[in-house]
């Protein structure tokens, strides 16, 4: 049995998306500028796609800027917005447990004369409301603050920040990077009070190389790339078509029916800590509780094996999962997330994520959950020898 | 019949190409950061890729970035490079010919404290070798100059500029845009003087949303694109598998028998030319002569006739070309490459480019050239009346 748990790292393209994809590289594969029906052709799928994600947000298309992915829509919102604000202050607020793409983009604010506070989170990795309040200060102008931590699936309050920062100063410009989260949840940014907000395709079964940056159209900035002021400007370059239009695709299939996917994965995911937890040894990281957590992430940490040992003994199963995030490129450096949450440090090295996917299925839980326990019963047992 | 002339806008991906794209989107379609078997098979496509596109450059596989794209592939290198030699000095030179993506970015290097000299060039389209040292100054620290023009298929002794750069000052940086020549032209950075040099993979029937930098091993500067270390740290955001093993079988595709292909395009150019000229009231821009221009691009002007009629008149008959360079999404702005050449301001509006692949054939041309004269003589009959 092949048994992928490795979705929060990148989903497999849905075979619909993928076909859509194929016929705009083959096909209909004209350039949105050209003036002639071939370009005319290729400009509506654009506006499809940038229809059908609109409809996802309740925003309007032209707050849809299509990027290259999560990463670029994160550098995007963040590098801009804060020199967009640059005039009202230099003070920035983001967590301690954000993704790479935000907190090295922070690094290069710092470097280029912002000042950034990053919050704690408590011990189930959650940015709590009384940190962010205390932080706000009158030189304030950008907050960003995950939706879902992509390690342990944390999930953070983003309509009460919305709320707390909208109070204090409602020019402070809301980033929340929701590349683990959209097509989790139904998200309002104009009701959250969220200005921006970040989307990777290819944690949503699109195309990688896909991606999108919603941004409120009272905001206003400019590109970090230019060029040929495609897409009113704000992001340059001839546009990626047929990955566009899978990303317009597969965004509309996971908003359809998207209660009964989840709490698909809500069940999986609860039967599967409900049978691991209980082994001595084997700890589960982030909220327990499907409340305050993402339907798809599990963060699971094994005493005295080091996780790269268990990923691999499960791989051989056909089992795929990640240790750490499979976010940082390969070189396992510590957690900054785990190291957050305070996890004992001898378990910071002991510990793997699992991470589903809308179609998986009991059968393929149990599967990994037995292979899980059998690998980890033997490890324990070579270990005391 | 169905001829499309638009290949400098955007080609058609070839169907071996598309077909791997697919096989990574469904298959093999891992995050080459994941440790497990199905990241490292990602992984090993982006290494074959990079190898593919180096062999065609005679590069180190290290030396090429990928990128989401031709406009991508240029911000960085120019912003970066002289944001990297900024010590230096603040003087950087281009001509006044170039792509949006190398025009705009030089714009915000205005902006930001650098001074551009913009290069005149001939009646031809070219940059003469005699401004450019001219222009060369102690504070020079880049120079930005196109291989090919994507308007006129002006082609640019680029070998020739570079000695002169590295003769003058061998610090100054030389970075090449040849998103118009890449896949026509055997191109040896390190032969040429060249530092840096900018692709695009839909100019090449790869995918759209792929592209590359060359960025010689000596040269070192920041990231555009800042978050989980990707490349090296010079690009972050998860690689586009699908896409970058696209491009590097399309590159390779292209290189395979390339005096062949750009001898049958230079072929059915000639023939386009002849055949076209002779007519009253039809001129064709920049370089006749097959030596000093691009193999696949022909400019021509109908006297009396907006471009835009031309366009659609050609459409109706399955003949798709641009009005103006299409890279520059659909604001028919007045072509600053055609002001640049001293064009009859009369025939700035009624200027169409046709621009081939390397599967075009006589039958296509042939079918090309007539419509275009029928069309032609028809309007003029009627302006008549």
């Amino acid at each position: 049995m092949e048994c992928y748990l490795d979705n929060s790292a990148t989903t497999r393209v849905k075979k619909e998306v993928a076909d859509l994809t194929y016929k705009l590289m083959t096909q209909d594969y004209g350039n949105p500028s050209s003036m002639h029906l071939i370009g005319m052709k290729a400009e509506n799928y654009v506006k499809e796609a940038r229809n059908q994600i609109a409809a996802t947000l309740k925003a309007k298309p032209l707050e849809i800027i299509f990027t290259s992915g999560g990463t670029e829509s994160n550098n995007l919102a963040i590098i801009q917005a804060a020199f967009a604000k640059k005039r009202s202050g230099n003070h920035i607020i983001t967590s301690k447990i954000e993704h790479p793409s935000v907190s090295n983009t922070m690094k290069y604010l710092e470097e280029n004369g912002f000042e950034v506070t990053y919050l704690d989170v408590d011990s189930q990795g959650k940015v709590l409301a009384s940190e962010l309040e205390k932080a706000l200060r009158p030189d304030t102008i950008l907050v960003s603050i995950m939706h879902v931590n992509n390690e342990i699936g944390s999930l953070m309050p983003i309509d009460e920040f919305g709320k707390i920062i909208k109070n204090y100063n409602k020019n402070i410009l809301f980033h929340v990077d929701a590349i683990q989260s959209y097509g989790k949840y139904n998200i309002r940014p104009d009701r959250m009070g969220i200005d921006l907000l970040s989307v990777s395709g290819h944690k949503i079964h699109a195309p990688k190389g896909s991606g999108f940056l919603y941004k409120n159209e009272k905001v206003n900035f400019k590109p970090l790339i230019h060029g040929g002021g495609q897409q009113e400007g704000y992001r340059s370059g001839t546009e990626n078509v047929p990955a566009i239009a899978g990303l317009g695709l597969a965004a509309k299939l996971m908003y359809d029916n998207l209660d009964e996917k989840t709490r698909n994965m809500r069940e999986l995911r609860a039967f599967f800590i409900e049978n691991m937890s209980a082994t001595e040894g084997i700890s589960i990281n982030g909220p327990l509780n499907n409340d305050e957590a993402a339907p798809h992430i599990i963060s699971v940490s094994f005493k005295g094996m080091r996780s790269e040992v268990m990923l691999h003994a499960l791989e051989e199963r056909g089992i795929y999962v990640s240790a750490g995030s499979a976010c940082s490129s390969n070189k396992p450096a510590i957690s900054k997330t785990l190291l957050a949450i305070n996890l004992d440090k001898d378990l910071l090295d002991s510990t793997v994520r699992y991470s589903l996917n809308g179609d998986n299925n009991k059968e393929e839980i149990i599967y990994a959950i037995e292979n899980t326990k059998e690998i980890y019963a033997k490890y324990k047992k070579y270990m005391r020898h």
